[in-house]
């Protein structure tokens, strides 16, 4: 048998026995076998889990020499745009980008915030950028607990910039928050109108606000807006300790003041890796991701057992009328767990 | 042996043979016997945990018709004299008011916020208040898995206004927030620079902002900083759907503006009470307290493992120091868990 049947061959084998194959694809950069990559961590299969693990083991080395930016803004925040622009100026600069998204809605809608790679056709058209549409199934929750792992194969694959995209549904941006070194909430004018309508605690988690659509008709009304965010951000902690969280104005469609926000995340970066804190951030969130895991998993093998989801619905409804205690209801649930 | 001799022995028994006694005894608004029927509530020895139990099944259909207030604030801030000034209004109006502490900093620091019940000396004097002074021992997050019971007991012995106060450590002010009708945060002239040290998301949990010790020379700047508080809160979503967050000012010294503040929980209760969401809150809050418990246990079980205890430092430092994933880490974790 000649070498290049041989080789052929290899590359036919199912993706969950070419570990090596996909590690040396990643090092050569090659989008597809990143895709692949991906494609392999997120496999609720069984027999895949192993192999990912080990793929994972292989990349982490390779992997952390990025920065991490999370985004998240209201419905009609123009993230879209504002990615394709963004993303556009940082890969015209040399930097390779990569898009996630968090979208713990999209199995419940049908869709997906990233679906339509048309959305940013352009960015997603630059050789330096790659565009992970978010899964479009998998349990409610499944996409966060591999994003983690996704960000460790796009950085092995040399991508040095990654936008992790959430929409603000359920935890997903406190959950993105600890995944990334620098996180921005995009927002629209009419700020008082506008943060009534705004997730809780939001505005605690943005390392800058940056209130876009500042053009035309709209640029005093988003001058104004920003005065008033700074104003709400002057009582707030910042989500970073030492950083003062800005409020910027940019255009996303007229590419304006997008520059400014790069700056800003470079000056972060600058103080947060003097100071020491982008390290100690990391390794935290590292540490914590650990105990989420562990906490989801016990949590995960206790309520899907079967008897125990067969018990729960009534406790629980007797503990909601009062008339049943809290103690007495989860000792009976545990009961249940144990009595194989 | 006649009966008087009888009913002494039977007094004499030890308090966890007794729970006919302790609940006659609450129906009798016995002080002596909720503080007992408390202590029991708060052991932790496995002998007691049966019989508290039981206990609070009796006791809970006889709680719940009363108005849960959670009180924190900043050092400072004057939450005891407030407590009093307000306890004293209440209990003068014929209300009959319990005090209870949710304090995870009492194991630290040694101390303990209500310890000292001479801080408010005139309401623990009034026959219509009981004051629980929090427990100075026990594991760190173990006051507060007991608070939830203790208020069962306070409503079975007849208060019909519960205050909790809390210090702002940790996510005791989450935990409180979880358990009361109405929230209310207490702070001090000079909004900008105190909300600054103030914890992540604290104004949202509250359903009313008091500026204290507006009084003398500090009046002027106690109705600015209500002025600031105001705004802040126009910006913010409120605590409870459909409310809006007052800011008041009162002087607890000098007992001006409390009836307001009293005025300010009846108009909630009055609101809350005919949207029906009171009730509703309630439910959640008793589902959710079910579902915190249970996971507690099943991390006490998991991390209090001696194999999981002894593996857990080692791991968590190579996952931090990302020579490991977490995925093998939390492997790890689980066989070591498992292997019994």
């Amino acid at each position: 048998m000649g070498e290049d049947i041989q080789k052929k061959f290899i590359r036919r084998k199912p993706i969950e026995e070419n570990v090596d194959g996909i590690i040396d694809g990643l090092l050569l950069k090659d989008r597809t076998m990143l895709s692949r990559a991906i494609t392999l961590i997120e496999s609720n299969a069984d027999r895949h889990k192993k192999t990912a693990e080990e793929m994972l083991q292989h990349l982490l080395p390779l992997s952390g020499d990025s920065i991490r930016i999370g985004i998240t803004g209201v419905p009609g925040a123009g993230k879209s745009t504002f990615i394709e622009s963004f993303g556009l100026l940082l890969c015209n600069k040399g930097h390779r980008v990569a898009v996630l998204a968090v979208d713990p809605s999209s199995t419940l809608h049908g869709g997906s915030i990233l679906g339509d790679k048309t959305r940013m056709e352009r960015l997603a058209n630059h050789p330096n950028a790659f565009i992970r549409p978010s899964p479009s199934g998998g349990a409610l929750g499944g996409v966060h607990r591999k994003t983690r792992e996704t960000i460790i194969a796009c950085e092995a694959a040399g991508y040095d910039v990654l936008l992790i995209e959430t929409v603000g549904v359920g935890q997903s941006e406190v959950m993105v928050r600890g995944m990334v070194d620098f996180f921005m909430l995009l927002v629209l004018t009419g700020a008082g109108d506008e943060l009534q309508g705004m997730k809780k605690g939001i505005m605690e988690l943005a390392d800058a606000v940056i209130v876009n659509k500042a053009d035309g008709r709209n640029l005093d009304l988003a001058k104004k807006t920003q005065r008033e965010y700074k104003q709400i951000l002057h009582f707030l902690q910042p989500a970073t300790k030492g950083w003062t969280t800005p409020a910027l104005t940019c255009s996303a469609l007229y590419q304006e003041g997008i520059e400014q926000v790069w700056e800003t995340v470079l000056r972060y970066m600058k103080m947060t890796k003097e100071s020491g804190q982008f390290w100690e951030s990391r390794k935290m969130q590292a540490k914590e991701w650990l105990y989420a895991q562990i906490k989801e998993q016990l949590e995960r093998s206790f309520f899907g057992d079967n008897k125990v989801k067969s018990l729960a619905p009534e406790v629980e409804k007797k503990v909601m009328n009062e008339e049943m205690t809290v103690a007495k209801a989860s000792g009976l649930l545990f009961d249940a767990f144990y009595e194989k």
